[in-house]
């Protein structure tokens, strides 16, 4: 556990006064912490968002208040209203400043946030504080299965981080928040430029840039108690946040299985991205997973229109160790049932060459599910 | 009916030799067609595909054989040989030439097109010509549920199509395949004119450019009969082509609902379409959309990751006749029941307005359903 964070967690009746469950969070740091973020592209940005965006550009904050059951968003001038309410209420309790408080939410878009049972609850979530990071959590899932913990040392310091989200997928939605915690002394720069340099090929892997939440969110704070180095506090930020992403995918909404799409040859890293994501996202691709069908078919037609320009005689595939693809045909050693077999795997590996070029990218996805639709078609979700 | 063009279909047993389904059509026209062709921008193309944009190029045509049941696509070298074996065969029975026959194919991909099995039935199927549009539009349908026809007259002229399409629900890899035939008069370069115009805001508007499989192909041919006026051909040729796109939604794989998503206030055009096909795509809006579940909060979203430039307070949303959503946020008079009654009803109508600007652009999309999964997650679908 890294040094003077504290955690607390309570239910507020967030979703409905009637509700149980524990659905307010607070992180408070004891000292000033250094603070980097990174937040959701889609132009539709939660009321929290906006507000922490100004956090993060202050570089330092104190506390995060999270909540689920209610995103916040399409809210308007109400929203940012609300959220400064709950922020006020925290920061009177811990006696800091109002915008040292980080706002999160995650749940349903378009609902005023209850600030009112908020500001109730939170004197007893403050009172709360202490090291029970598992129920906080809890407290801040959704449809999730599980709690998202990673945790890391790296030399004296310790790195630690919690995430909430459904996966992948519905990498076009669900949402994402993460906290990663260090008491290793950096600068807010220091951490911007870390957390923008791990999101690329771990949270940016697993939901493209264009295609995230009003809510996303991810925050990284220093409490400034050990020197390290600077390479291994990135190397250990970077395997949390890794580790976090992984987590995410694995609990995607309906998910049976993970697959692992891993691109080479292609002319840049970009261009592997590109074609990674639209066999990570293909409706027939993911479905052809959870039928543990080895349809190479439907991959090869994903690779093709994912836009980069591409020779079909440059196209090699594995499935598993599995050849299945070479020079834009049906390789010659291809077994259906061993490649079936394959599939009936948890974790499936698909390796995708499109040429020889120097550019390569993994991305993660899981299979689409008849829980999938289940999850996602109960009127009121 | 328009003159000069006579129709065939038989069993072939292209899947397997076992296989008793009409597979294998025939259209041939009396006399020699003007031709003009789309197709699918995928980078992989099948190898009937490649052999289209040839014929097309020369503007004339005189037959098209079409097959189900195998893509003849990821075939090589060997899948362009098959096909034109296929289309001697019967270019040899219609004493025309080779280059007359425009082959087509929808199916599994990655496996060889049993060409000697295809020849061998090609002498029958010559022999059948003559007005049995239904047969013959039996034979081009994979997982379609019914037949796509569609006739209208202009001047002394008529324009009829047919198509195969299992959907829009799909909409990144589904084969189209679809044929206009007139009597009317019209160069190649006429038609090619009218076939780019149509397809924008119809098949274009079910199936983004980039996301199109191996097959898709669309051809349209004019027997050279009846002079017509061209703006009318141009409107004729037109709603043929839409009757036929809606029709291939409508039949969408393990479709429940049609739902028509209309955005105005674009830019331009091109914006609207990009907003209007980033809601049709959505997992997450047609699953809500199967569930009947006026979520309006997903759509937003999807409005909001679509990329282009918005702003949150100048979008508004209206479900069927019901206000939904306001200068970004919830409209004071929404009533849940209300859009939740007309969620229940099979045709739905989303209207987005996304600002003041003159672009508009309507998609056409289903919802996502367990029968959905069910079809493409069958082992070997």
């Amino acid at each position: 556990m890294p040094d003077f964070f504290k955690f607390s967690s309570i239910n507020a009746g967030v979703k409905s006064p009637e509700s149980t469950r524990l659905d307010l969070g607070l992180i408070y740091c004891e000292q000033e912490a250094a603070v980097a973020g990174v937040f959701t592209t889609n132009a539709v940005k939660a009321a929290p968002v906006l507000i922490d965006m100004d956090i993060v550009r202050q570089g330092k904050a104190r506390a995060i208040l999270i909540n689920s059951g209610n995103a916040n968003a399409c809210t308007g001038e109400n929203g940012i209203q609300d959220a400064r309410r709950t922020m006020q209420a925290a920061a009177r309790q811990l006696r800091i400043e109002t915008d040292e408080v980080i706002p999160m939410s995650t749940g349903v878009i378009g609902e005023r946030l209850p600030a009112e049972r908020i500001e109730a609850a939170v004197p007893q979530l403050v009172r709360n504080l202490g090291d029970d990071i598992d129920s906080f959590a809890k407290a801040i899932l959704t449809t999730d299965t599980c709690t998202k913990v990673s945790e890391r040392s790296v030399g004296e310091a310790t790195v630690l981080g919690v995430a909430k989200g459904s996966g992948m997928i519905a990498p076009n939605m669900a949402t994402t928040l993460a906290i990663v915690m260090t008491d290793a002394v950096a600068t807010p720069e220091q951490l911007q430029q870390i957390l923008d340099n791990a999101v690329k090929d771990t949270f940016n892997a697993i939901s493209v840039d264009g295609d995230m939440s009003t809510n996303d969110t991810l925050i990284l704070m220093a409490s400034q108690v050990h020197q390290v180095n600077p390479d291994e506090l990135d190397a250990a930020v970077h395997a949390v946040i890794r580790d976090l992403a992984l987590m995410v995918v694995r609990d995607g909404e309906g998910a049976t299985k993970l697959a692992e799409i891993e691109v080479n040859g292609a002319a840049t890293i970009e261009s592997a991205k590109t074609v990674a994501m639209a066999v990570a996202k293909s409706p027939l691709v993911k479905t052809a997973i959870f039928g543990e069908d080895p349809n190479w078919g439907r991959i090869i037609a994903a690779v093709g229109y994912s836009g980069i320009a591409i020779e079909s005689a440059g196209i090699s595939m594995h499935i598993g160790d599995q050849p299945v693809v070479l020079a834009g045909e049906r390789h010659p050693d291809y077994s259906e049932d061993r490649a079936h077999k394959i599939m009936q795997q948890h974790d499936i590996k698909i390796s995708i060459s499109v040429g020889d070029g120097p550019g390569s990218f993994t991305a993660w996805t899981t299979d689409f599910s008849y829980k999938y639709v289940e999850i996602n078609a109960d009127y009121r979700t």
